[in-house]
């Protein structure tokens, strides 16, 4: 079988790509051919026969159709503008997030070979005026032009899905912690600095107090979430394509607590924290109480603890070793 | 001021044209000029200075620049191809209700004069599984592709309305009953057919059973609804822009003993019961519990009664007489 994925740069590609190739299959079918496809090539994977790098323009109709036209039997729909450069570019995040989406699920309707797609939505879909505890059946009242798209992503997935050109299923990715590489402008980002850094023996800055809160998955258990919705049979998901992925709601006082824990007390006091209001009012409206019973019965898991994310993110991204 | 109504041939964008006209105003606002816009001139409506009638594809882009060049300070979005049609075309319906709704909010930025505008959704956003009760924080999970096209057009404009372009605000419209007219290929359309053909003297199918039901609202109260819509104050939707309008849920039954009490027995008996199982099926998956706390709390209403709404369509359609 063939698998595509899209945003196939980006970290979590390149993990669920060295993922797919590891374990060789998905579900009954030998992966025979892995394309990741990004607007930038995807770098620092290792040689693999099986794996080809493709980049392009994803908001051009013609990219989409010469990138399906091989034929995937299963693809990941994971590119996207992330939400700061949305906000600030309300074009460009219309023109990826969007039509870039509709490319897809057109190309995908036009070779008529029905694979299955897993999109990759988030908890941004949620904002605003929320119920106290955000439940499988809560509406969705997005506060940025990311989560507003990614919202219409979703529809355009059941729709799709529900006309019988693809087998579609959304799931709503939790803030992934902790992310590897540098930070960036994204409003959460501290939320893997704070982990991240220390523990490569450089300062981290904290622009938010101890009770702010943050609902998490680590890059592991998200891989392992977007390998089990590709797997399920799609009766599983039945007549509701999407789905909030179970995680867990940590304050910035455990996620400090759990760091010194495996790192120790030179590690922690390595964060600087320097309060920025703006940034603490855009996170206090970020929901964080979440419940998914019908994702948990369906077979998909949160992590067991923050240290235990703390521990892979020192097994997987510093080879095992951090500075103490 | 200047309002334009999109999707202004069909009978609701007439029948709210009208009641502007004869209001005047809109708010404090004085209403100096109305446009109609639709694909197919607005007919039937009395000659008005302030009225004009264009005519205009949805779908090209330079089409609502000209129309909205020269300003409008309230705007209403009917504009749609409907279930059926949407159904039947996806290429059309992804074409005037998303790309159409689009060129609108995008024309609306590019000349900066943040409009008041009201989007007509439906009721057609919600279906497949569904709580028990459909309530103001429901999520949207439309089994149609024109419930999941309205469902992004109110992501659209709450979207555009959180950047600033404009005062955005969506309403889940009710099946309206009695619809004036035609039987068209609605699956619903009987629910009009049962009272409007027996008061004009001619046979009507029911293809449904006694037992099933219906969630609406009249044309009398869904203008009514339009024009509140407009005259609330931005704060009055806070960051929610949607909102479903209060309808009641009748059954066959009642229906049909509210037409007996206003007409008679005569009347009913040119109500032909011919059960259709594919259309008994789709009805049966569409929601008909309803709670809308937000919109009454905000002053819209339902109406009191089926007979009023025989007696309204009696009034209002045919000049006060029926077919006894």
């Amino acid at each position: 079988m063939r698998v595509l994925i899209t945003g196939g740069a980006g970290f979590i590609g390149k993990k669920l790509a060295a993922r797919l190739l590891e374990r060789g299959r998905l579900g009954d079918g030998r992966i025979d051919h892995v394309t990741l496809f990004d607007v930038a090539p995807a770098e620092g994977l290792p040689a693999d026969p099986r794996l080809e790098i493709r980049t392009g323009d994803i908001t051009r109709m013609g990219v989409l159709l010469d990138l399906l036209r091989p034929g995937h039997d299963a693809i990941y729909h994971l590119a996207a503008v992330v939400s700061g450069a949305a906000e600030a570019d309300i074009d460009l995040g219309y023109a990826v997030n969007l039509d870039g989406t509709r490319h897809l699920v057109e190309a995908v309707r036009a070779f008529g070979r029905k694979p299955r797609l897993v999109f990759a939505s988030s908890v941004a879909v949620f904002g605003g005026d929320m119920p106290e505890v955000i439940g499988d059946e809560t509406h969705l009242t997005p506060q940025t032009s990311y989560g507003a798209q990614k919202a219409m992503g979703e529809l355009l997935v059941a729709d799709y899905h529900r006309k019988g050109f693809m087998d579609g299923r959304s799931l709503r990715l939790p803030t992934i912690v902790v992310r590897p590489g540098r930070p960036n402008k994204a409003a959460s980002t501290w939320a893997s600095s704070i982990f991240r850094e220390p523990l490569a023996g450089q300062e981290a800055v904290c622009p938010v107090g101890r009770d702010a809160a943050m609902y998490v998955l680590s890059p592991r258990r998200v891989v392992d979430a977007l390998v089990h919705a590709m797997e399920l049979p799609s009766e599983a998901f039945g007549m509701t394509r999407s789905l909030t992925l179970p995680g867990k709601t940590y304050s910035v006082a455990e996620m400090v607590t759990a760091l010194e824990r495996v790192a120790g007390r030179n590690v922690v006091d390595r964060i600087r924290w320097e309060p920025d209001p703006v940034i603490q009012r855009i996170v206090a409206g970020w929901p964080t109480r979440f419940e998914t019973p019908r994702a948990e019965r369906l077979g998909f898991q949160a992590d067991d603890s923050l240290e235990e994310i703390v521990q892979q993110h020192i097994e997987d991204e510093l080879g095992g070793r951090f500075v103490a």
